[in-house]
């Protein structure tokens, strides 16, 4: 039983494991499942045989037989209920680990997104460097809070799970802009997660493909 | 068992039913489940015992015994695996129809709200009114893939489901804007799930505490 995901031909992330197919490729290194990869370029993405997989023209999808799913928690979700290593096996704490993936993905991201989307659609516009302020202090309102919560734990509810797996690349999208350097505990629970074979296993893959695309 | 959900004293919608309690409410009546619910003011949301639940200070959470959740897309979900009716058996299709529900949360929700929190936090900047188209665009772009997909189903996958829910309280958040004008498909679909019995029964029960609190 084969599963196929698809990624970008050419990240533009430059290999820096920020799209999202990380997230499932690093779920599928976890619970040690082999997959295959379909790379699209932007073209491909927006075409019909693509939308016909995902109605939205973005990457990844993920196929096994007849099935097609996307929206990166899902597929990690879909991966975690079917194989162990990502979700515990008591019913509360797994429906805790669920709670962690959408507060991820629904409470952390969508701040941080905000704060990054202008930087590629409105950096030239007047009132660009006027709302960063407005945007990082939103992102540190949570950060504040997601802080506060994980105190000293090494993850956000017992063992490491599927909600630390979406938490931590959520808060890698903040690589690069000084503001995890104010959370330390923030930044050793990254640190932890990137530390983890499954992890880096998963980046080494999606980087050869930059890598890769870039020597031709 | 007794499931306790919390909801705003004083819903900042008056009443509209686009409070995320909403949601739960929605997805417990869909599986006949009675709930109650304890109401908070914002000063209780932000305070440590309401932040032992739900640590960014929100509702709604959900408690059943030792268990407590956040997040509703959690909550929805939890709810719709453990009772009939929200989630088909076939196990391809309950696949397909998580992925609606992650698919309204971070695909559709997103920019919906980055056009709505504008309007309440930087409606007297002087960029506001230059920023609404392109926000609006991006919305824009989102229903059109989503209304090409829905096509002519009644729903976005089969029967109605957790997803549906999620993206018709979602696209609800449109209302007043004259977006969904354009969208006569998506108009109808949402129309489609306030027709439901379960629907019209939890926004009566959220509408009840608004008009409770007005008449104080």
């Amino acid at each position: 039983m084969t599963i196929t995901i698809t990624a970008f031909a050419q990240s533009p992330d430059r290999g820096r494991g920020l799209a999202r197919d990380m997230r499932v490729r690093w779920a599928l290194e976890e619970v040690r499942q082999p997959y295959a990869v379909r790379l699209l370029t932007f073209s491909e993405m927006k075409a019909p045989p693509h939308l016909a997989l995902q109605p939205f023209g973005q990457i990844p999808t993920y196929e096994e037989h007849d099935l097609v799913l996307f929206e990166p928690g899902s597929i990690v979700l879909h991966i975690a209920e079917r194989h162990a290593g990502l979700l515990p096996e008591d019913t509360d704490a797994r429906a805790r680990a669920i709670t962690w993936m959408f507060a991820a993905l629904n409470t952390i991201e969508p701040p941080i997104l905000d704060r990054e989307m202008p930087t590629y659609t409105e950096r030239d516009k007047p009132w660009y460097a006027a709302r960063l302020p407005i945007l990082e202090g939103r992102i540190r309102t949570r950060l504040d809070e997601l802080s506060h919560r994980l105190g000293d734990a090494d993850w956000l509810d017992g063992a490491f799970s599927a909600g630390d797996l979406l938490m931590v690349t959520v808060l890698r999208r903040l690589e690069g802009s000084g503001i995890m350097d104010d959370y330390p505990r923030l930044s050793a629970y990254v640190a932890r997660g990137k530390a983890r074979p499954a992890y880096q296993r998963a980046f080494d893959a999606q980087r050869a493909v930059f890598t890769a695309a870039s020597a031709r």
